[in-house]
């Protein structure tokens, strides 16, 4: 909710003193030498599927924590991705749209950090809002799903173009909707030049080794 | 967005100006026997695909009018509705993450209501902000689409436990996905008890005639 009257002072300078937390959550990862993702996407478009996979493929190598946003108590997708293998803290936001950079450092204080190489952040299911605040991550990656439809580029031009990598999850939907990718990658291209892609099916477990390859490579 | 340090006495103003207008156009939509929707939905979810099936089916019998939000300039849904047959209008939020009723009312000033007997406002994909803002519409509807999951009733109670209908589309792919209409159901039901619910797809037609006919039935 942006509440309009007020909206661009009070908005700026609460991003202000968002964006100094965020900075302090960043030299705290940076001093651990952890990497942290911050994962957005729409709801249902497979957030916690792709941590569900990434983190049981890659707990043999290295540690992998969690931190989960959702606008209500249930902490099905923490607890998902815990059964999965990954440390994992879920965020009660109570209503709000968003994560902030004040929730991560309080949920950081559950996560000892030294020995966790990856911290994936997952937010608010929200095309919108999410975009807006920096949490203190290295990255910023979007979840698209298929079954979304090829327009989203279009239509949320500030989180397509605010990333640094884009999931293509639910390929395997492919044949069962009317889905233009050339149209969905030139609304990308567009918004974000030669933003890096990883078209996959959580379900099926197609095209996540390119995904993984290229975390891995993102390492410190 | 919601700045955190001042929200509760500047949203609650804003949100208590915003009802008032809410009102003001209830009446103005009383007055022309206008009956309006708020349809809410994720991104993709099919609020457009939804409107085209319900203007294509309808526009014998009466006029259809449509307004539509998104976060950008794209008017995609405007136009599909338009091609429909429905009067439509766009609305760029420039990045809000919901419809407002001083939207709605300017938006009004470009739709001639008398004659229009339906008038359907899309408002932002997004499952989170929507449901806080009142425009004046006599009842909200909500679709919730199969490939976002069974467990969007729990995370997102605020959107489901504030709407008196529900529309549950994409059951074509209900062979597809993984997807427990039990377990989705309780989660409704829990939230919203009674809610009237109309499982279809836009994409075949399937379930259509159901909801069509409940929209009939609410008509002054």
């Amino acid at each position: 909710m942006n509440p309009p009257s007020t909206r661009i002072p009070v908005v700026e300078k609460v991003l202000s003193a968002n964006d100094r937390i965020a900075a302090e959550i960043q030299a705290s990862l940076d001093a651990n030498k952890t990497f942290a993702i911050n994962l957005m996407a729409s709801p249902g478009a497979g957030k916690t599927s792709l941590i569900e996979r990434t983190v049981t493929a890659l707990k043999s190598e290295f540690a992998v924590a969690m931190i989960n946003g959702d606008t209500s108590e249930a902490a099905f997708d923490a607890e998902r991705s815990q059964r999965a293998g990954a440390l994992s803290v879920h965020i009660n936001t109570s209503g709000k749209c968003h994560l902030e950079a004040a929730m991560i450092r309080d949920a950081l204080a559950q996560i000892p950090l030294a020995g966790v190489r990856l911290l994936i952040i997952e937010n608010v299911g929200n095309l919108v809002c999410p975009s807006a605040w920096q949490l203190g991550a290295h990255v910023s990656v979007l979840i698209g799903s298929i079954p979304e439809g090829d327009d989203k580029p279009y239509k949320y031009p500030r989180m397509y173009s605010g990333v640094q990598a884009l999931v293509i999850n639910k390929i395997d939907l492919l044949p069962y909707v009317d889905f233009d990718m050339a149209r969905f990658r030139r609304g990308v291209e567009t918004l974000n030049p030669g933003l890096v892609s990883f078209p996959v099916s959580c379900r099926t477990g197609e095209g996540l080794e390119t995904w993984l390859d290229w975390l891995r490579a993102q390492l410190p």
